[in-house]
């Protein structure tokens, strides 16, 4: 069997842990399987140095920074690699270059676009177990070296899976698994045994820490099965995959929720055609991901108002545009407010089964809970309510549903 | 004009002084020249990597090493770029394998074999200071990074400044320039304005810590003026540069000292010949650089000892290999002294001044330290004496040549 390993940043911060991790990747090729490991900085090496550029600089150039960040991932790789041959077994390191990971060239959030992976298979084919380092690929001509973006090495992980067809991508994190919720919230949150690519791409998208959304993507297009599992203790984990008859009897897989949007309102637009496409269009050219859209209907049949969330992180960039587009608009203004949270539930058995936003709005209003914003898609319905609700909805819907319990399939009796 | 300033890892060795780095470089770019910079690790951070390795494993691979030493001088090279463009004005870091410093595959002592520079030719042109990761290089199929050895970031410097034809390479330390002789011992000591690249290479390999060897011999090659000088005072420096007319007429420039050599003996080894050839080849074949080589005149004409001094940190292999030998030729055995020190006195006006070893034997003979090896060549003498008289005759050597007058030019009655 052919098994990349990935191990976060925990995993490898500390030369203890590093030496965890080198016998866990000998015990996986003495079992008779090749193996490749992805691994990240040591844990607090990145956010170090982000502190020193930021030190230096208001607005550091990003290529600089992926210079600078880049350099974190060779020391554990080499680290690594050291670690696995101190235990007798053949190891090499390599970067991202190194392996042909090919990007684009929009720095500290680079898209792949092709692995070669030729000199891991060379590597592997001469028994070693290879070692790269994650997050990290270098420009189309092999010019500048550039950064996927936070959680990058479960990118690397998941691409060079693809890319070497394995039979199986772990990856080892502080977490145990994929949970029905976040379980520092709910007590009673379950462990899943399984998950579909989709229901963890919501999840990830929605707030889940557990896998970064891109990597789950390239899962899915490229057909990774996925273990995701604890770096620190021996059990199960949770496996990311197609999807199967047995997910589908499920209606709501797990609930996730996300503090880090920022809704926006600009007020008292005039209300004629094209004004929502000329502000959508400013703030996608900066590349500014606009989620949940609510237009009001227009009172006076002259003006309206139009809310929307954006990432906590692009919201000062998002309101400057924003102004500007009132002001041109001649709208009267514009609203922010970051003490929102959304709140999602997911799962592929919503395609199947009805009435799982009845169930979800009414749970919600039995608490007085004041939804916002709705937004909808084939395997999840998403609100916005106030922040400080976030736990007290979590915990109700979790129970709405019945997700303690494995066997928790039968929702079909709502609304 | 062209100017290359190297910048070694106390220089870089936290914000603060990157950003006085940074501002040095900016001054120098707004009087109207063009900039390029080489920057060291932090200071410690070589250090620190390297212990990490030893942690791990007894005998890390030195690709791997080279991997992870690399990190430290991409992390420096980005932080003042960034500390550059802080100021207003472009910058741009570049690798080894950026600047196309290519290298033979000897790692962790990896010689270069070219310089492309073609894109730090490029960002100079469009108004950058480019600011170059010392250090490493990659290797020759661009495939592998390298590192130069200690003090490797000189080497970048002074052949980047080749390959770009600079005007003048500076190098920037925590010294003020090159002394007569370690300022440590000697209060007098004085720093000398100018001294050629034979007198600097002598001194360097003789164990002044100012310069590395092989920067002087690729500065000499190529003609490159290099400036000594300090990172911190603004204080003239010396130049290091052709020999001139003045040179020649001083004896004695400097006097350095090597505490780092180990003597080791192998003691009736039949005499016959080939038997010096035998073990001398043996040891190059190990890499092992031989210094100072003395055989005794064989008494009884049957068996002669054979005393020689190498680097104490190959003092190990060269033992062992020298026990091999020593009982393959039916020798008594090997004895062992790192006890010693190498004194030597170098100038370029020996060549033309005779008498300097017959004064220098006379200062110590006078002292009574006892002389174990003489080597000499043409501007440089060279004594193997205890260790414990390290301090005295450097001191009385000094005193004897009036190295702290600067015109002390008139050695020619010595004898």
């Amino acid at each position: 069997m052919l098994v990349v390993q990935k191990y976060g940043g925990t995993s490898v911060g500390s030369l203890e842990r590093i030496r965890a991790v080198a016998q866990k990747a000998v015990k996986c090729k003495k079992e008779g399987n090749d193996v490749v490991l992805v691994v990240s900085a040591m844990s607090g090496e990145t956010d170090r140095l982000i502190g020193l550029a930021n030190e230096l600089s208001e607005s550091p150039k990003e290529r600089e920074i992926d210079m600078l960040l880049s350099s974190g991932e060779r020391v554990s790789a080499a680290l690594t690699s050291i670690a696995i041959e101190a235990l007798g077994v053949k190891a090499m390191s390599f970067t991202g270059r190194q392996v042909g990971i090919v990007t684009d060239d929009f720095h500290t959030k680079a898209k792949i676009k092709s692995i070669d992976g030729a000199r891991v298979r060379e590597a592997l084919k001469g028994g070693h177990i290879a070692v790269i380092a994650g997050f990290q690929g270098i420009t189309n001509d092999f010019t500048d070296v550039t950064t996927l973006g936070r959680g990058g090495s479960d990118l690397t992980a998941v691409a060079i899976a693809a890319a070497l067809k394995a039979d199986l991508c772990e990856i080892y994190t502080d977490v145990e698994g994929v949970y029905t919720t976040d379980p520092n919230i709910v007590k009673k949150a379950r462990k899943l045994d399984k998950i579909s690519y989709d229901e963890m791409l919501e999840l990830a998208s929605l707030g889940a820490k557990v896998l970064q959304t891109r990597s789950v993507e390239f899962a899915k297009n490229y057909n990774v099965p996925v273990l995701v599992k604890s770096s620190f203790k021996d059990v199960p984990g949770t496996l990311v995959t197609k999807e199967d008859k047995e997910m589908e009897s499920v209606v709501v897989a797990g609930i996730a929720y996300d503090k880090k949007q920022t809704k926006l309102t600009i007020r008292a637009v005039p209300d004629r055609p094209g004004i929502a496409a000329t502000l959508f269009d400013y703030l996608s050219r900066s590349e500014i991901i606009v989620d949940m859209i609510v237009q009001n209907v227009s009172i006076d049949g002259k003006s309206t108002d139009i809310s929307f969330t954006v990432p906590t992180t692009d919201a000062k960039k998002a309101l400057n545009i924003t102004k500007e587009v009132s002001a041109e608009l001649g709208a009267k203004g514009v609203t922010y407010d970051d003490d929102i949270v959304k709140i999602s539930v997911v799962g592929v058995g919503m395609r199947t089964h009805s009435g799982v936003a009845a169930k979800m709005f009414k749970t919600l209003s039995e608490k007085n809970i004041n939804i916002m914003m709705i937004s909808t898609s084939e395997i999840k319905i998403s609100v916005l309510i106030d922040a400080k609700y976030t736990e007290l909805a979590v915990r109700e819907l979790h129970d709405t549903f019945e997700l303690e319990n494995a066997d928790a399939t039968i929702h079909t009796d709502v609304s």
